[in-house]
């Protein structure tokens, strides 16, 4: 954990190296996952069986290519009662929320009298990529097939790695109130590439989604254009922007449900209150030897926490601006004022009781968000990246007369003679 | 050109090689783009200056990094009044067009009391490319500045290779009406890494735009989520749905309107006539004679054409889809009953009298439209490419009583104790 001072005079300098230190995985995966995109899509199943075998530990023919809806069904009815309402509830929550995401149709004549308007659509198929392992979360199901439901999506279909043919019963009960129509126990860049190319026994999908590992998301980013993907995502990150008058304890809980993700992870307080911050640096210290998630949280606050002392709150939100962060709670009596200074963020947290984990499960809000500073120019996944929009054009013969000789004239002055002429054609003869 | 009839027996199969025919550059490009990526990183201005030199020839400092206002003003002025009418009513029904694009807000109180919503914003900063030579049109310039613009990004920045020196000046006049705030004499990969990453003279931008060659179109994929980028861009391609009543002449012209763009572009008749069909194909014979773009119009014809005779203009739209065409024109009598089947196009010119042509200049909807059966999952360019969602969500203690007990039940089902005590440490002491 770094602490900084923003009175300090080498604190620009110090800043800025926070600002551009890289978390990202820099492995070097991508000519592998070159090859592994090459092979599925030239060889297709027999390379999905193999590459399982090689990774997963087990044989998709013995072990069942996919999961089924009853095996879904049973997972979910093996649930206590509390998990299943909080899942029910965190469904619901998350499905009355997209569904206002739905874009607006348009469609009017103007003024020169020419038809003009735009229609979304759904795309047909979408594919979730559901990670094995760690990061095995029925909450990311809901949020990556929701929103596809909500957008209309016919065929929903998920990816998993089933590693040594296990299941997490969990991500099965999740998919089973999401609505999932396939379930194929493949994972890794292998499954993505098959949800992009099609194989003998997947069709292809439109758009592939979800969270996954440095080959996922490699995977995802060579696989763009070929499918639609939502953003590349990298570690998570929180930034807490916090007066001296919460409790050192509620912070320092803040701060580390971002540090037990992974040691990637960052979590960052400004605060205005030099004593308030030595407090949460104790409670952090105090917490993380209670955590089951100590090694994890231990790692990412040592290399990656930090905590900045500013003379007032209102100077953190251009500090925090800069880091663009997936998660911002502004824990303060003026959150509200603060708020509304902010330019660059995932998603806000307004407020000394709205802790960012109540936003990872059943407030509604996605918690798929931009990472690694993309909040500057990228959004939360929404319905949107499972619709598609087509604009559209209906002149009659008044309305190409009206606009068709600025259309030629311009035709001509780029060199494009058969732009103008199909206009002109209409003009002469109409 | 090929001719195929819906009703042959090997016409499923022939259809279907039609749809997966790659058209796009498989031209080893990435490696050399990584490269030059790398070189922009690490040396800044000095590479831009030396591949500047390499591949433009010319020297950035003699010859200006920058254009000035003063010289697109100029540009400007030195246009014939007919231009210059035709470039004012584009931008003008361009900008109305995309302010209607600009999302709402929601912010609002749920049934639990529970605040939540979303907030849009614009980037702070865009980078629109504009390339040399062939494809330097001034209408690719205001389709991509008016929406940036629109959306209200403060710094709108442009870049272009100069070969030699030259500049186009209608490029420049269009970039004057557009609004342009920094304007760059650096093209290529470089030019896309410079502004992703920025160097000594140029500042990075959060989001880059416009069309370009392989080298361009390579750079931008690979520094997707550094940036944010539009769609990946292949070659231009219309589908034209008609009857047999329309003048051959007229349709042969729409045809001809993407040929002439690119010996990769692609231009497919549907038609229920085959002897209209017969007619068509002559009248493309007999116009590309007269094109000063006949070399390149022939080349995509002869590669890349095609007519397909149907049994009804109903049985087309599914095969449309299939192909998920960036232009589609629907010239017939019941357009409108088509256009209501379509699911999959970029946009759509519906009626006899809306050649796609007049939608490249100066209708209204943007012509920067997702090509090579993109528009299954993508959309073409708008203000939302230039803007970002932030979720928000604000609990007091109440609210944070009905749905806090779910997400702690969440959390320890994920294993994820640090998140369940930041709820749960509220809910105790709260």
């Amino acid at each position: 954990m770094i602490r900084l001072d923003a009175t300090s005079p080498d604190f620009a300098a110090q800043f800025t190296a926070l600002v551009n230190a890289r978390r990202e995985a820099d492995e070097d995966v991508a000519r592998n996952v070159t090859h592994i995109i090459k092979r599925v899509r030239d060889e297709g199943d027999a390379a999905l069986r193999d590459l399982t075998r090689l990774f997963d530990k087990h044989d998709l023919d013995q072990s069942g290519w996919t999961i089924d809806r009853a095996d879904c069904l049973a997972a979910w009815e093996g649930l206590t009662p509390e998990l299943r309402d909080a899942l029910e509830l965190a469904a619901e929550r998350i499905a009355v929320y997209h569904a206002k995401q739905k874009p607006q149709d348009s469609d009017g004549i103007d003024a020169a009298g020419i038809r003009l308007g735009a229609r979304w659509r759904a795309v047909d198929s979408a594919g979730v990529y559901v990670p094995g392992g760690r990061a095995a979360y029925p909450s990311s199901v809901l949020m990556n097939a929701i929103p596809a439901k909500a957008a209309g999506v016919r065929r929903l279909v998920m990816v998993t790695p089933t590693p040594n043919g296990d299941v997490n019963p969990l991500v099965l009960a999740a998919a089973h109130i999401a609505g999932v129509d396939e379930f194929w126990r493949v994972g890794g860049a292998q499954a993505v590439a098959a949800l992009a190319y099609g194989t003998h026994k997947i069709a292809p999908v439109d758009v592939v989604t979800g969270p996954g590992n440095a080959w996922v998301a490699e995977a995802k980013r060579q696989l763009y254009g070929v499918v639609g993907i939502d953003m590349v995502a990298g570690p998570s990150e929180i930034v807490v922007v916090s007066d001296g008058r919460n409790d050192p304890d509620w912070i320092a809980a803040d701060l580390l449900s971002q540090a037990e993700h992974d040691p990637t992870s960052q979590s960052i307080l400004f605060t205005d209150d030099a004593g308030f911050a030595d407090r949460v640096a104790e409670a952090v210290d105090a917490q993380i030897a209670q955590l089951a998630t100590a090694a994890t949280a231990r790692a990412s606050w040592d290399a990656n926490g930090a905590i900045i002392v500013v003379p007032s709150l209102v100077e953190a939100i251009p500090l925090c601006d800069r880091l663009a962060p997936e998660h911002l709670e502004l824990a303060c009596d003026d959150a509200e004022a603060l708020f509304d200074m902010v330019r660059h963020a995932g998603s806000v947290f307004i407020g000394r009781y709205t802790p960012e984990a109540v936003g990872d499960y059943v407030a509604g809000p996605n918690h798929v968000l931009p990472t690694g500073r993309r909040a500057r120019f990228a959004s939360g996944l929404s319905v949107l990246d499972f619709m598609k929009r087509t604009s559209f054009l209906a002149l009659d013969a008044d309305g190409l007369a009206a606009i068709g000789p600025a259309a030629v004239a311009l035709a001509k002055a780029e060199g494009l003679p058969a732009h103008a002429e199909s206009v002109a054609i209409r003009l002469r003869n109409g």
